[in-house]
């Protein structure tokens, strides 16, 4: 369905970068859910660059619901965000326009669009529509919530630097949540800032892996076959600009062990089937199996750098070069990083709403909740 | 929509493991494909285990085409491939039932389905069900093939030992299409299959990388967000039982370097549009650049070991060990190669029709047929 | 999605006339639904051929169930009905092949399928699939009836002759629903059938009105816009040939009427919100009532009628003229019956699913469930 | 998918009466649609109340399109089109709302919301949101005037007066479609207001049917089960406030006759193959055959009337007795005709695209230009 995604819980993107807004439809969410601004915008937040490490493209990301809440409750009907574009440089796009830009949409979307895209800015591929995703992703986040599922992310490597790995869960989130540079170890942090500016002062950009977990989920929800936990949340992981690659629990480790060393072993704790290890990352067979969801995206350099780059001149198809000026990150992965939590509350949800119906996300968590509406 | 994948081209899967038939039902074919029987059956032959690396069930997997074809070629209307399941074994698998096989999906179903499942042999879970995903991806396979479209994919790595790189793609994969022990580099595939015969007189398994190419795609397919190519493919990829990553072009290798480092600059050659480089596995922006699309799949070790594992008896909830005997591969990556393939078949004809129409695939390939359609 | 219905309990058709089996597979159904068998038969032989009123052909219509059930009851994968087609007549098609049937498809399948269609017997269009229909739709009828849900359907009228209309729905359902002509008023259902006769009698054929209602099912569900109930049913019900036409509750007789004369006054009664009359058809504003949902859908006369017809020949593009022979019903409308049962079982199932979650339909019924998983 | 409609060309739908804006997003445009603001403005001025038989609620409906056009034509991703609602009356709701105004969707909005919705004026289920969907609709009827497909709807009765029936479709449709009260027959138009404005001085409401055709459709195009044409249209048709029954051709009427009366010919003129009837409404067995595609929409009287109706508070389950005040409109089929239109032109659209490829709609129209995408 293009631009949109979901079964049951549906979001439509839409906007341009240099259009007048940028926005999204949430459908499918249940009514009586508190709409929690302060939150949404501490998300917002998030996501806008800030300080060196960023684009000095600086936006309010003014959002502005304007369908589907009535006395800050959602109705159930669809919401519609809009954020207004307000600081697009009045630049002239058309006289790099016939340069596409190397690791850029510009080609693709010329030979999809036939020429008629809104090129400036890139269009609709920007990032800048992420902001919508992080909007409707915060009210998602926020009803999970109230059901005892939360979701985090880290930087896992950054310019190759590592982080910490996840230990204590629950509150490592908790911390994570409230950075503006999500890292466990906030020494590897500082290095990886190092490693970001380093890259900006070479005119270059670098990139690194996001590692997200999801805790609360219960077990036996997905499908076998195709609508798989992981299937569903990597069709909308790949939607955010720069992630080429996702895995679930360890993937890529686990392919040079054996099966001895990676099956998860259950056991027994408090009358509840816990695994052992989680090399899975919570997924058998395609469905949840009652431990953290974990999952991580691969986030490959910016494609913006400053360095000259060999490209081609689109319409009259000869060689040319091209030289970037103006405002590009040399690392979105701090910043990438609230949009990975925003998609994954969105399919997530959507898998919920799909297994305990339209109503779910509203319901009071009580214990057994998920057991009554079986 | 479950166990169906497909928005324009839509392929249903049905059957368990000890049924009468696993099977699936394709629809949105274009009328007047031709069937090549003897394709569909070698496609099978090599998803089918073979020697020492593979379990010892053999099925002779005779397919039957219950609708949709007629006078050898399709009608158009939706198509049905039926296989008999005739290898099952006749023992009591309820004696172990209560005994949730480590990496299976014995829980998590018995979560979903409140023990209603047909636990025999895995049941719906099975990797049997992939035969009929062979199947349907052999039509498409062919289809794709008569509009110049080629896919191929070999073993990048297995039990730790790697491959060769693609080096010469249209050669190398045709001369992979034909092997049961799909490697660029023979003697490297020789060390693998030791290291598979070695984990097995251990009671263990392994596990691997599998590297696609699909060669042919022209440029503009694919939508911006959500529907990417890497989300559709990705979605359909992650339903083949074991993979548990997939990255696009270089994914996991980018996030270590910089962006002057895996920028794919463009060039012309011939009057057509190219990149020098292709890091980003012939995707940018969720959409076909005309390059060669790139992925990669985890393929975890099997999870069916011989070696003691703990575990738990999930009616008593109580801790447990488990002891498996029977039929099982101590490696699937050479057998699940070619379900790549085909998965990769349905996935991108889906994109392919979704854009050119239903037709598209009957169409007979002439110099710039796509851009007739345009 | 073509030959596929439902968002979250979803059937795909499959099948022609002349093939192997027509049938179906069903997705989303909960699991430990049990299967009776004795009622799939009896719906099946409903929608079977009988007597002086009906086609000579014969089938016995043994469906198989060859996956998603278990020991009796559906496992929540999906649920494969075969049913082969066994009494085929072996004459030469081809000879009448190039003249299109007035009122059939055989001119709108050669423009969509280019000839590669399979013509015999209507191929996909065939009647014959409605079977397929039917055991899949039986299955949901009674996992429905579970629930509380009864769907029954009256000949409301049939050659000119109409039968008496529903005044005590329960009770005239549970008659209906075991009649083979089903009128609510048998005089009426023998005057309709000597008008049958008496069109067979001039090789030609007539059609009606099957009205059906649809009791239990609970107040709130359905979509404000598209996904409405109207919307959702009629989609499905203008699948079953001949169906022209589908109205809720009394929409072409209010079109001549007022508002003061049709909108449906409420009242309580025992504490539940009633209305006072139902021209509305237990809908308003896409949304179930509460009240029986009722609708009528127009079934044009057979098309199969033995005068000469003036056609074409679809090859050459002449005029011809045709006479068609062999085997043909003068009325469907008595066998269609159970088809808009089934079709309406399948569609309502869908929406109840979406709203309440994939494993409602094995809920127990018991006071106030529905409250219980609000 | 709730409130989106269309596989390929899709529809999103937003917005309450009181709320900021209504709203629509439509994906899957082809790229290079110009925009024609004078027609967009000029259909939503026919939806617009005017005069004594609307209400006296007047919006300046100013729509902005604010994502998905470019330099005046489509760009190919969604285009947002936003509606601000200006006119809304400040009076108190909250003091009638418990009173479920019979007809409309009060009460059934109650069950499903939980009395989370917006309740003002019909909240989501205004027939306001119908603005949306002619600008919408204008968009794409502009687009598919371009491909030679016209569509247009007279009001066949009303208040118990009928039109002339269609004779001269091409010239009708373009009369038709410049006038605010769309009857082809004057005179009945002024017979069919006079009735309209007798029910307004009753404080009561009249209802009738709408006539539609849609010319220019190449045969092929629809699906044989589900997907049906007959389906998908009437699946969007029922979404339209009021609209209570659909009919293709001359489906009620043919229910009382006999197939020889209502088979539709088929004879050859200038090569093509026409019928020399239309009963069927150019669509046999759910797939067109290249006759204009007629259906008529049963509208039900209007359900806000002036006089005092029995109904229920819905808080306190009590009886009571509502006496509507304010603006309301004693007739709205002159107004949902040209919303009929648009939505016809929306499901239409989608099947053209899903038929003939994403990029159809903006293909130039050439003699044999269907057969070119073949």
């Amino acid at each position: 369905m293009k631009n949109t995604f979901g079964n049951n819980l549906c979001l439509t993107l839409f906007g341009e970068s240099h259009g007048e807004y940028i926005g999204g439809v949430l459908d499918g969410l249940a009514p009586g859910i508190a709409i929690d601004d302060d939150y949404i915008r501490s998300q917002l937040c998030l996501r806008r660059p800030a300080g060196k490490i960023s684009t000095a493209r600086q936006e309010a990301d003014e959002y502005r619901i304007v369908s589907g809440v009535f006395e800050g409750k959602t109705t159930g009907t669809p919401l519609t965000i809009l954020i207004p574009n307000t600081a697009q440089h009045s630049k002239d796009y058309s006289a790099t326009r016939a340069l596409a830009r190397p690791g850029h949409a510009d080609y693709t979307a010329y030979e999809k669009y036939h020429g008629y895209e809104d090129y400036r800015g890139g269009g609709h591929f920007s990032g800048r529509v992420t902001a919508a995703l992080v909007a409707a992703g915060a009210i998602v986040l926020s009803a999970l919530k109230q059901k005892g599922i939360v979701i985090g992310t880290h930087i896992a490597s950054c310019g190759g630097i590592e982080d910490s790995n996840f230990e204590n869960l629950s509150a490592e989130i908790a911390a994570l949540n409230t950075k503006n540079f999500a890292v466990i170890d906030d020494d590897k942090g500082a290095e990886m800032r190092a490693q970001i500016e380093a890259a900006a002062a070479d005119g270059d950009s670098v990139g690194g892996v996001l590692q997200t977990a999801i805790l609360g989920v219960p077990a036996g929800v997905g499908e076998p076959w195709f609508d798989t936990v992981e299937g569903v949340l990597s069709h909308a992981l790949f939607s955010i600009p720069a992630i080429k690659g996702v895995q679930f629990g360890d993937a890529f480790a686990m392919v040079n062990g054996r099966g001895s060393d990676y099956n998860d072993s259950y056991y027994i704790s408090d009358e509840e089937i816990k695994t052992a290890t989680n090399h899975n990352g919570g997924v058998n067979g395609g469905i949840t199996n009652g431990m953290p969801i974990l999952f991580s995206c691969a986030v490959k350099p910016t494609p913006s750098i400053f360095k000259a780059q060999n490209t081609v001149d689109i319409f009259n198809k000869t060689d040319a070069v091209l030289e970037l000026k103006g405002r590009h990150d040399p690392a979105i992965i701090h910043r990438a990083r609230v949009v990975v939590d925003s998609v994954a509350a969105l399919a997530i949800a959507d898998l919920l709403v799909t297994r305990f119906g339209t109503d779910w996300l509203r319901l009071p968590l009580v214990k057994g909740a998920v057991d009554n509406v079986d």
